[in-house]
């Protein structure tokens, strides 16, 4: 009996020509069935950002052979609600999977990274989803050492699959030798802002956003401790936000007006 | 003994001229002192995206007297970012207050909200913060019954402090007769994507994002159910993103590479 193929739906934020987006092709082109919804533009930091005030494009490209590949104008998130609502068409793909990114989405940069925004996105859509992401923001970092862990995870999630509401944030460490895949929480740290300021050619103020990452976080449970030791870090994520240890506090409160 | 008067950061993402961020100012200038950073523009569903491939621009604005006021390019966690960098410099604001949004933030779409992640960036700054949105997202929308709600729930974040990673998030009804504050957790509920396909002028396709709300969940305890039932939604929230309880199970897989 022929087993069932998978979909994957594989997206980015790094943009479509990005070399992590072609890596991460590479390997679940052995998997399953690809289809490919990348924004035409870089998208980094755009976080969970959706496209509301203006028009939306959706352009079918010819970039890899034998992949169905899609380029979007808007951001990550506004890909994989395309690809649902318009290529997969109430028939959801069996996986969806973000990056690789170029650069740590590690710790708190889960919630400004605009590839786990997508993966997160997938969640939402009851797609089991993961977002991969390397130590090596240049274009011409290198994915090869990254491959067979993303394999033995998609693998793993097709298999198994997720709990409801839950996706894997995946972040491997630059060079060749990973430890292995370690199930971690997500650090307590933070970026500390540093905004670089400069004069324009008409005499006005304007700044850059720049920042140093401060991690306050002694457990070696964290992802970024994982990182730091050699190992690929693997962050169950959530998208419920409550804080449900905080409701027994706020209930001794006055809030009688 | 003269009391220490607090200082309070006010931001949104409907823009500085918005009727909700006025009304807002309107509460807590009664409060202490206000230092206002809004954007220039709407940045509705810009989510946590923050402004990186691009220079910001922050102009100080006179509009409501007595009160200190700045508009920014950026997103709102970007007018949070340069707020604390460069206008409180070190010395943070005793509290950050966002919105008041023209319309709801309750469930999920505190993930897609301006308003909301720039609680989440006050948040990770160690602020105390609260996003408020009103059930209307009309710019003529009435604020008015909200503002005795927003005046006790600052009073009591001030008085009580909140957690350490703990935001709130506050939506109310449309309408005069809110029967009070309750404390809840975030419904299980998402949007139903609907792109509205068009032809643009040039003969080439183009999708305007629409949705309808759907929510999957009975619970009484949720925020969706407090405001179809006419009570204003508190819902503690927390950017920790990791699912601790989904740990478990992954570390029973086969992850060996």
């Amino acid at each position: 009996m022929k087993k069932h193929q998978p979909t994957i739906l594989v997206v980015n934020d790094d943009g479509i020509i990005a070399p992590g987006i072609k890596a991460l092709i590479e390997v679940v082109k052995g998997i399953g069935k690809v289809v490919v919804v990348a924004p035409d533009s870089p998208q980094s930091g755009t976080g969970h950002a959706i496209t509301i005030s203006k028009p939306l494009r959706l352009d079918k490209v010819e970039m890899y052979e034998g992949i169905e590949m899609y380029k979007c104008s808007g951001t990550p998130v506004d890909c994989v609600k395309l690809a649902v609502n318009k290529i997969f068409k109430g028939h959801k793909p069996d996986i969806c999977v973000s990056g690789i990114n170029h650069g740590l989405n590690s710790s708190i940069n889960v919630i400004y990274s605009g590839t786990m925004s997508a993966a997160v996105e997938g969640a939402i859509e009851s797609i089991p989803s993961i977002g991969f992401s390397l130590d090596d923001f240049t274009w011409t970092a290198n994915f090869e050492h990254c491959k067979k862990f993303v394999e033995k995870l998609v693998l793993q999630v097709l298999e198994h699959g997720l709990p409801q509401g839950v996706l894997l944030n995946v972040n491997f460490p630059a060079g060749e030798d990973i430890k292995g895949l370690k199930i971690c929480r997500q650090a307590n740290a933070k970026w500390k802002e540093e905004f670089d300021e400069r004069i324009d050619p008409y005499h006005r103020n304007y700044y850059w956003l720049t920042g140093v990452f401060q991690n306050f976080d002694k457990g070696e449970d964290s992802d970024v401790w994982a990182l730091e030791n050699g190992y690929a870090s693997v962050v169950p994520v959530q998208f419920d936000l409550t804080a449900h240890h905080a409701m027994s506090i706020l209930n001794t409160w006055d809030l009688n007006v």
